[in-house]
């Protein structure tokens, strides 16, 4: 088997969106998946913010300088990453406290219901949130889990929402979201999608498939920096619906410093307290720049990255233990692939040392995210020849 | 009367804490309360964390540049300005969220009362999350606000949690922190500290005054930034109360990523979602500048500037229609005077075009920062002069 990756680099269509990020000299970076490469736009927006808006205008900028847009600007964009309707999502908070507001406002909107539904292996601050709000409310309401298979099956009258990760942090593994959502709501459910390993990667569509609430992560494949604000998505026809953090940035009128709560008309009430904008800023350029990039390129790119890794794996590491864990059909995959192997904590701080640096997920999953926008061809194979010589290496140890 | 301003400058201990901070060319800025000021030596740090920590070290700085250690670190930080026991603090989530958490374990420790004790013109988000928190909750708690002079009275054994913000957002009256405290508990209630408007700006003892919950916002007198992320205290002995976000890094091992939530031990587990740590690394340098002045010397000069600013306004602006509405006794005030006047709005807008800061609080609220760090008197006499001249011509108006 031949793969010419230097020929598919030439024919790449994203190319030129590599020159757009840091990528350190000396790194093979598979890890965006975790925490997407600085933007070099992010640094001069930063440097602005700091010196004209918070350094010269000081408090006038929460109306000057747009500020106090920042959470719904950004969320605007993220939905159009998303595929959402206009004024339905925002960028605020982290993607747990997000989930919790959606959560609570789906328990609401289902009170007759008492289970919330989730896949075993799911992000685990998502069970845990979900268990934390269970635990609060104290009428019952019970976290289950099922295994991805058995998800439809699942769906009785019990349950109030569906809560899920589209993509799998750990394998890979994608859901059929129109498909759930439609089961979902056939079951009388809501469905909450965390978008965490999904946005920016694969196309999405959450208003076509109807979709009741989405959560996700800013500092992934939407290159917003460490820690980034989180988004939330609210389908228009629950948005009337209560949210239990009734913060004053989500009040109809937050500078009439009015007693009662009265919340904001659509999304703009799910919003709580001051948003951070130096970390907003920074998110803002890595979406900007998701925005620009061809989603159909990305997944057709990030599709072919993974065909060429795993292909390349099973060419030049049989033998050494190496098992691909992540679905093989593409269309079952998210924008990465993951492998196992007994001695993967010891391959993967190998790999770093050498420059490759992917993530290592407890007990044995080697974890590698393939991100178009600034991953060549050339990389995949320049990482898989590392890995054949570390794995070699540990199974000499071993 | 005369008052040397140009002596007290002179005099002034503090008078060396103006350089470390951006104050732009021409602005009398007196609205640190509402946004503190850049600190100088934010650019740098920010440039270095984006750079290094971010653009070269990637995901590997979460262990090596010290950021899952951030919000402890900046909260312990925190806690020294705040007076708090050591391994109490922590910075993270917006004020807002914060006080979501505290409220529920205090709740949480008081299962069998339903009242939240607040007063009358507390900060509206205060009342607001209390208000959702309880709606949440569907068991019957009601947020009860009661004016200034009466909370003590107020406290029957209905009450859970008093909740008060140490410093009025709108009058600068200051509470009693201790006597509260005390009163409260001997209620069997909890305390709820906000310390928005005094961490940084008049001397506290948390410790000592045995409260038992304190919030926070890193924007005002610790020039965090905008949208900093606040902060949150709690007493060792309440240390495992459950709290209701129960979020990943919270958890006792984050990155094993077990399907159970089990919290951290202490104060860790009233942690979320990931840090954003762009906001805290802006936020540590604003508090490290707080921690190496003298409290004693910010609130003597915090008291004179008042004593000042009030009385150059009673000399200078007799008969214009201005009323001094916060405390004549510096005791009873924090760092912040308030004036009233029918046309507040209009002349709060002449002011801050004659490079006046300070900030309006509707109906007629003039409110005015008086921020040692970098304030001098001089900028006092200057800006009295020009919200006489300013009063005159709406005087004149009218």
């Amino acid at each position: 088997m031949t793969i010419d990756l230097a020929a598919l680099d030439a024919a790449d269509p994203l190319a030129s969106f590599r020159a757009l990020f840091e990528v350190p000299e000396g790194v093979i970076y598979l890890d965006g998946n975790s925490l997407g490469p600085l933007p070099k736009a992010t640094r001069a927006r930063l440097a602005d913010v700091i010196e004209r808006e918070w350094g010269a205008d000081l408090i006038r900028s929460w109306w000057t300088n747009g500020w106090l847009e920042m959470p719904g600007r950004v969320g605007e964009k993220i939905g159009r990453v998303i595929g959402a309707e206009p004024a339905s999502t925002v960028a605020c908070d982290s993607t747990s406290v997000n989930l919790f507001k959606t959560l609570a406002a789906a328990l609401g909107l289902r009170a007759d219901r008492r289970v919330i539904l989730s896949e075993t292996g799911n992000f685990p601050t998502d069970l845990y949130m979900a268990t934390g709000l269970a635990a609060l409310l104290g009428r019952g309401h019970v976290v289950r889990d099922v295994e991805a298979d058995a998800i439809e099956a699942a769906l009785d009258p019990s349950v109030a929402v569906l809560m899920l990760t589209h993509v799998n942090y750990r394998t890979g593994r994608m859901h059929d979201m129109a498909a759930l959502t439609r089961a979902a709501h056939a079951a009388g459910a809501l469905v909450a999608w965390d978008l965490s390993h999904s946005a920016g990667a694969v196309p999405l569509d959450i208003a076509g498939c109807d979709v009741d609430f989405a959560v996700g992560c800013g500092y992934k494949f939407l290159n917003g920096g460490p820690g980034a604000p989180g988004y939330l998505y609210v389908a228009p026809r629950h948005q009337d619906a209560a949210m239990p953090l009734t913060g004053w940035i989500g009040h109809a009128e937050p500078f009439a410093f009015a007693p009662e709560y009265r919340p904001a008309k659509g999304i703009a009430h799910a919003l709580v307290g001051t948003p951070h904008i130096l970390s907003l800023a920074a998110l803002e350029i890595g979406v900007d720049i998701a925005l620009r990039a061809d989603i159909a390129a990305v997944r057709a790119k990030s599709v072919q990255l993974a065909e060429a890794f795993v292909a390349l794996v099973e060419r030049d590491c049989a033998g050494l233990g190496l098992e691909v864990t992540s679905p093989r059909d593409a269309a079952l995959r998210g924008s990465q692939v993951c492998l196992r192997h007994p001695r993967a904590e010891a391959i993967m701080q190998a790999l770093t040392a050498h420059g490759v640096i992917g993530d290592f997920r407890p007990p044995d999953t080697l974890r590698f995210g393939l991100i178009p926008l600034y991953l060549r061809y050339a990389d995949i194979g320049a990482a898989v020849r590392v890995l054949a010589e570390v794995a070699q290496l540990q199974a000499r140890i071993a």
